[in-house]
């Protein structure tokens, strides 16, 4: 497969700013079931293995995967502080929960849990999100078997079929649009800033 | 007027940030005329006199006016890189352009055009955003009165009435709602990360 003409932005952009843990945080639109539009910040988890989908992780208890599951598109909203570049994922999500049977997509989910931290695992075991504090007793949990994800782990995929780049370091400005065609391929336009 | 009890937690963060240019920058959800959330990067302009709505500055051109004012909702998410604080921010937004009639409306869109910098000024004298790319003659602009906003010179008011704050620096992490009632009151709960 050949990947997607943005990605060679993303890769420079990450590059550039790799000193900077949280330049791997973007953020992530959905829609509520009231209607509004709701945003919050996630981590980029790598790109699925011969794919252009954004791998992130979630509890299947959040809201996001809620609203998801409703409605998949989403955008994702992506600004580099070192390079000052800014991308625009636009695109329909696809959840990947204890309960999906695509193999290869368990096989994704299963390695985004191993690859995490016991700290990180454990929070998955943490009460429900949302919900009244609970005591800080609720929040000793056991550390989860780093090879068996819990059922409430979640991998969501991001498909994006349109990109938005802006770069702030030149003046003016300089931006361009990708958009993915029916057939797959992307075309490539430069528009005003 | 007394400021929403979530003001101060904002104030703290954005003091302990300051450092940090882009710790002004916070992403806004809004909902497109496709139906699909989109989300960009603006910057923070400080709040409304005697008010607690945020002051955003906007292109009447760009995407995001024809989008409010189809659906004003929207959710600001504002990440705090230093503190490692998430400010998730929901509200209708008000736009106020050269047309506003509201006095000291119109004084809050002269004041925010007063104090951008010439550059800033000129790009709202840019070619239409979005369309394409015009050549480099089209952008070398006469520099804008700055005592007289352009006409496409757009003020946005994000108006919050629920506010999610999230601090990942405690273990486990601190999460509190502030939710602004009928009566203009805050209630204020916390609830689990």
């Amino acid at each position: 497969m050949s990947v997607a003409p943005w990605r060679g932005d993303l890769a420079g952009a990450l590059h550039r700013n790799r000193r900077l843990p949280y330049a791997r945080y973007l953020q992530l639109a959905t829609i509520g079931a009231d209607g509004r539009p709701a945003n919050r910040t996630v981590v980029f988890r790598g790109f699925e293995e011969n794919s252009d989908r954004l791998q992130i992780i979630t509890d299947a208890r959040s809201q996001k995967v809620g609203q998801i599951t409703e409605n998949a598109w989403g955008e994702a909203c992506w600004y580099f502080p070192k390079t000052r570049e800014q991308f625009r994922l636009s695109g329909r999500s696809i959840l990947v929960g204890a309960d999906c049977t695509e193999a290869f997509l368990q096989r994704a989910r299963r390695t985004a849990w191993e690859k995490l931290s016991d700290r990180a695992r454990e929070g998955f075991a943490w009460p429900q999100p949302g919900q009244p504090r609970a005591g800080l007793e609720a929040f000793e949990v056991a550390t989860p078997d780093p090879s068996e994800p819990l059922p409430q782990f979640c991998l969501l995929l991001l498909d994006p079929d349109r990109v938005d780049l802006l770069q702030l370091r030149s003046h003016p400005h300089d931006r361009r649009l990708y958009l993915r065609q029916e057939d797959g391929t992307w075309l490539v336009r430069e528009v005003n800033p």
